[in-house]
């Protein structure tokens, strides 16, 4: 893949500022560009790196091209752009839109046409595969379920029994959807399963990462609105409903039924107890703990930072004493409104 | 699946007010429930919804009972009911008990009857697997593994070599067993791995979450009673004992040789450090940290909960004084007295 | 398997005190370990058991060796000969190197003598497979990777196009290597992916473990140093580096960009937040949160352990109050000096 300054810009409708002829065939980092690359300025942390910069032409905003000599495009957002104009350099991992021969496809699955379906998938019966979905090796997706358009699933990824997934969804390697929500009653002798009859319902543009883990619902379904971006390793469990354009990093947790607003930013590691529910746009800082409603938009966290192990031991001494500190503090207190 | 009042009365030996000849057809809560539909009250938070619940029948105790008009099933504890009673509307999964061609069967495996093995399943030599037990699509078993009676192991779960799982369990999807435990020794040039020469040993009952690891022990095994219960994406490091109707949720971390008494209820995201013993009936609260063993049955809680972010960083920077603090207000305590 | 003590000694170049020709086929711990098994020393903690040892060998120090009656091999680092010893009794799990007729391997893959490909596997264009490596079943290798020689990649894990893999190298069950990483840019209609076009180097002797993930990077590599050791469930994001003989506990998280040095030792449940390094030599105790570079050697710790519930919550509030408890010790200062 190899463009020109000048079909770049017309594509993007991006203003150009440069060389119009000059050529490129990739993406870097201002620090690691060459001549024939393409990179972007959109963090002022890497202003000085421009001045140095061997990139054949950089995105940057209006303000930062008027210190910058080279070639340039002028975004409102460069990142945004760079997304966009990096997709040009992926390498195409799917030549080919087809279905191996060792896919095991139910006879009354229905698969749309320019669908890949790659080597020892497994489809179940009346599941719908929709067009222009691809589905990488060892795919297992059950009974009964729905995905729609433009999906990429890829290797490894489990769909349980009547789960549906909307158009443009990726689901990395290893992600189970629909697994049993964790439910449990405490019978005399031991515990009694709660059977698991609601399902998994995924929204249009959401991407899972790999190994993350969607409970089925109790009763109704586990959701996710449209949008949602869900990182590694994460685990959503049963009745969660999830709001759209909300992004999570990876090793989050939510527990059953707790509910998340629209456009809530939640860190890796973060806990959400069950039953709860967190309004629009929200932020949590890594490895918070929420245990209640948060009901007013903004930035919340839990967790202090390191300290070096020995003073810290120290400090969580003291914070076992904290209540009886408290109280000395407002004996002493008294006994100096009592000695005026 | 319809069935009449009158039957479910008799099949769950309940009594029943109401009309005896109203059929049902399935379950669900009481704000969504149907005519057709039965539903339950088991938690009092939910008891204001029954004036208005257009369910067919719920199930409830005897006290509820008397401010409920419609169809009621007594029972003494109306969740665990509804668990057996909601398992009738179930869609089986699994209509044709039946080996697929293409499983892969060490010739020296021992398979009983009327066992399940689905597409692209591996079992290896010497390998058991006991009558009723069902292995979904791409379930991977290794040499010398017992699986007993009535099992599920879902899609894409590992067993390693040599592990046994007991009866009625279940595996949900993306369950490692038997991998090897994390054992290192430190020579001049670098990490030396310590060879895992145990197993894996699950008792009956037991439930084991999606994308949950369990490690083999180094020389003696790893150990789940009968009737443990784990979620999702837990991980139980090599020679942890586990015992019997203890319950933990997801995202839990169990370091090597920690010992789990009986009916402990761990919450998720718990972290319990290595060689240390926690007792019957304990209780941990979500994340907390246990570093020392549990000699005394309770609840235990570790992480404070979330503060708005301006707030905590003030609390935080705090933490790290409190050990100077503490000393002021000591220092203040001595003055005072000694300007008495 | 069964060896004499001399021939055991001879191998490992060990002195060997007691009955030369006694053999034994397997290793135990000192409490368990029958006159037919080896047992070792290596922690003063279980220095006790020494004296009632069935053992028929036990490997241990020069000094510990003056107070032990039995058979005994003198070494310097008794874990780390155990560890050596211990690998005679390992039950060969890939007794036939050869490749299963079911793998599914590109024309263009090159795969080398004395390679094992398990049953379902499946090997994409350009890839390569070094001498000597194992493959078990159901693992899935994207197109244009290397995996060099003498690796064991174990059932069910994947390797994304274009990552690359070390010698000696384990990757356990469900792990995998070059997923996207979590690459976002925020448009006006919602998220835009940020294609991730940089892959995953995994250096010489390094172990994955069960379910872990190790993110592909945005523009650079994602990279694990020689003899990195990670333990299930991790999750490293794009562009981290970690430097050689790292070790990681389970469920540790790295998010993307973050350095780590060579030689750290990195607890259970730890998480480091992006785009922050780690010095050399560091160790982070279990669930620690790092949200700032360190630059000094040394142990840190951020998690106060566990307390009683209800007198956790009282400390819990005060925490909130710290602030203002701080200020009113303040006061009280100010009005003592002020009174003298």
């Amino acid at each position: 893949m190899k463009i020109s300054l000048n079909e770049l810009a017309t594509q993007f409708g991006l203003e150009l500022v440069g060389n119009e002829n000059h050529t490129i065939n990739g993406v870097s980092t201002l620090a690691k560009a060459r001549s024939s690359e393409l990179s972007f300025l959109a963090n002022t942390k890497y202003k000085s790196e421009l001045k140095e910069t061997q990139a054949g032409i950089v995105v940057l905003t209006r303000q930062d091209s008027r210190i910058f000599d080279g070639n340039a495009l002028i975004a409102n957002d460069p990142y945004v752009m760079f997304a966009k104009i990096a997709c040009l350099f992926q390498n195409n991992q799917y030549p080919d839109m087809c279905i191996h021969k060792t896919a095991i496809i139910a006879e009354s699955a229905i698969i749309a046409d320019n669908v890949a379906i790659g080597p020892y998938c497994v489809i179940g019966e009346n599941s719908n595969i929709g067009q222009g979905t691809i589905l990488e090796a060892h795919v297992v997706v059950g009974n009964d379920c729905t995905i729609k358009k433009n999906c990429i699933i890829k290797s490894q990824v489990v769909v349980s029994f009547g789960c549906n997934i909307g158009s443009r969804v990726i689901l990395h390697p290893g992600v189970i959807i629909g697994a049993d929500g964790f439910g449990l009653a405490r019978d005399k002798d031991g515990w009694v399963k709660v059977p698991q009859l609601g399902a998994v319902e995924i929204g249009d543009d959401c991407e899972v990462g790999a190994n993350t883990t969607i409970d089925r619902g109790t009763l109704e379904d586990t959701i996710l609105a449209q949008d949602v971006r869900l990182d590694n390793q994460i685990q959503i469990a049963h009745n969660v409903q999830i709001g759209k354009h909300t992004v999570m990093a990876g090793c989050s947790a939510v527990a059953g039924s707790a509910k998340i607003g629209n456009n809530c930013l939640i860190g890796g590691g973060v806990g959400i107890v069950g039953h709860i529910e967190i309004c629009d746009n929200v932020t949590l800082q890594s490895m918070a703990l929420v245990t209640h409603s948060i009901t007013k938009p903004g930035s919340y966290s839990s967790v202090s930072p390191i300290q070096e192990t020995q003073a810290w031991r120290k400090s969580a001494v003291r914070i076992k004493q904290l209540d009886k500190l408290s109280k000395r503090v407002k004996d002493l207190e008294r006994k100096n409104n009592e000695s005026k």
